[in-house]
């Protein structure tokens, strides 16, 4: 079942290890089929290098194991939140990637200090707050899934389509599996590059407003015309 | 047409992504035919490693499509800025390369530390002023380029062939595609060491005169004699 | 003799200097036989990259070379008084990785600033008291040794199988091979995070206890989730 | 003339551009024969990646070309002066490698900071001072080599062998070309671990004496034990 998304999910939990955003078992991807309301998800502790689609495992939002030999990544309730709280997104994706973990780890939102930045990220990248001793004790996995979607109450999680989990690292999401693998590549740049800003003017102004809206809107507003796609599309 | 002319534009293109410069689709490189007055340029958020010279897009310079199957680069209208602004200029190349970002996210030029940056650029790397809201909204990337044509009305654009647009990212230039390239290359590496530099002593002198003139002449003067060319020539 | 053993520590020794972890001679992997009390270690001065099993020496717990045609790690000493200390260990790695070693001179110890950390170590990854000059002239290698198990006197070395040695670098440790060689890798993934942490805020806090336990014991604990193996084991 | 002279000058040249210590042109390698008192040198502004042993050229101790196609490296006079002034030096390399540099345009000396250090160099690797404009003036290459020289007029070139020059970079040395290489990749390694180590903690201390003593001595001292030479020999 669902051959498709068990191979695009296991070439996306590969390309996170190719793009140096994960070693060893660092990192995984996942995939939703909002018809049967299932999620593919890489095995737990497995390395991203040795991924076949076969190896993938098929959930449901309860958590149970529908199909797989495996058992699936220990990160599984916080993919689960994530698709119960945005019908839009299909795909996640968590690396454990060096400049976006440093970030996390400083509890620092990672301020938009430029075009590359803005033509991702309609903002700055938040990081979310700690969770409680109750809510660890409680469901770690499955609350840390709740305190990102809390997060984004008041911002679109598809303008931003990444966060950081305060001393933890980054989970980045799109519509596709390729976009959400591809959120994770531009996140660790900006944040490699934010980082180095910092280093040479602590008090590196934003970019300014006009600038940012202009790079952020001709990537993907209604008149796109960055890209190939038609008006709004971007591929 | 320009078949020539498309392949250096495609080789170049790969170049910027083999050499790191790049990732996705973060980076452009356009060649000039002076005789018609025609750019060939890389095709808009297309991946710099799927390159093959029919995809290269010919355009005039009032920005019209005179060839080619694709939307080219949305950076388009900078390019031809320059070409009209510089008649000297036959390659551009625009990346997002680490640590000229850095620098042009931090709006800081880039000081002349060392011998490195003397043998390629005479003097400081400028950082642009931002574009004020009214340059954005009537043409932001035509004003990209005018900006930069600005930051040069009293500067040599040949003997320091690189800029950084004020929080955006780098723009290098030169005869040839090759030497456009061989810019953004040494601009990576000299902004690297800068950095570096700067973090050990924030108030690292500049390189005395006398040994940044001996080093830029000594490779780019008339009686230049580094390389295998006559004098004067550098290759 | 020792076959298996020297087959696992050649790889192992490959595995390092592919890594990324070790240059030149830099680095050293050695494993232990508790039935026979013979470990097994790579020759002095040897590039990692041109290891073949049979070029392992093995060595006596006196330091004596049992078998091989080459003269044995320089470090030998260190590793011999390890495997004397824990008879848990079986496997020794010896590194000088970037970071770790950055930390190693600065002689500051890793503080546990994340999940990355905690999901490895438990707790700070420490540096160890500097040799005065009676115990280096006394037997620098084997006092090396000596002073690594003197810094888990009160701490378990297997929750913690990592210490940087002051001015020198890392060694990590493991059940196996392979566990002391991941060990290697997630230190210096780790001291790279914390390096960059440090760096983006100074005073950041430890990562709150409850979700550092919740990591280290999801991984190791009686009640392990994380990986395929059974409870408690993680593979 | 000196065909294996040429080849181990080739490959030399070759092992600095695998190494990541050169970029484009940015560095040249030259291996000397005492008894013709004759030079083998990159040709000038040549890709490292594209040599051959047969582009190598010969040049005598007064910089004429005795054999070869091609311009000789523009350092060629520095190199010479170097032959001249240290009679037990067969090979010199230059390179521009990114952290050694660093410390040459900041005018610091790298310090002593660890184990790692004191295994290749008998103290800190100093900067020279600046030429004068005179010195520049009169000849910029030879007096390039003089001040290398100067800055060892009171101590052991074979004991330290590399050195920082003002603003520009690093060069090292050996009694073969292989040497010479290894003493320039070990230290581009130890720029970066001094560079970080001096990030984390800006007043770390030299590593002490009789560690420092002990570690340099166990690899170079006339009862050297470290690789599989016989006393005194390390290979």
């Amino acid at each position: 079942m669902l051959e498709q998304l068990k191979e695009d999910v296991c070439r996306a939990n590969q390309e996170i290890e190719r793009s140096e955003l994960v070693v060893l078992t660092w990192g995984n991807v996942s995939g939703f089929d909002p018809k049967q309301k299932l999620m593919v998800i890489k095995p737990s502790g497995m390395d991203c290098k040795q991924m076949e689609p076969e190896f993938m495992i098929v959930v449901d939002l309860r958590g149970s194991v529908v199909e797989g030999d495996f058992r699936p990544s220990s990160d599984t309730p916080t993919h689960i939140e994530l698709y119960k709280a945005w019908d839009d997104v299909m795909s996640i994706v968590h690396t454990h990637s060096d400049y976006a973990t440093m970030f996390a780890q400083a509890q620092r939102s990672i301020p938009c200090l430029g075009t590359t930045h803005a033509d991702f990220f309609k903002g700055s990248v938040a990081v979310t707050r700690s969770l409680s001793r109750e809510e660890v004790k409680e469901g770690y996995e499955k609350n840390t899934g709740k305190v990102i979607a809390e997060t984004f109450q008041k911002r679109d999680h598809l303008s931003v389509p990444a966060v950081l989990v305060s001393g933890h690292g980054p989970f980045t999401w799109g519509k596709t599996t390729d976009e959400a693998v591809k959120a994770s590549i531009a996140l660790e740049k900006i944040a490699k590059m934010a980082y180095g800003t910092l280093v040479l003017s602590p008090e590196a102004p934003n970019l300014p407003d006009h600038v940012f809206k202009k790079h952020f809107m001709r990537k993907h507003g209604p008149k796109a015309y960055y890209g190939q796609g038609g008006e709004g599309k971007n591929d």
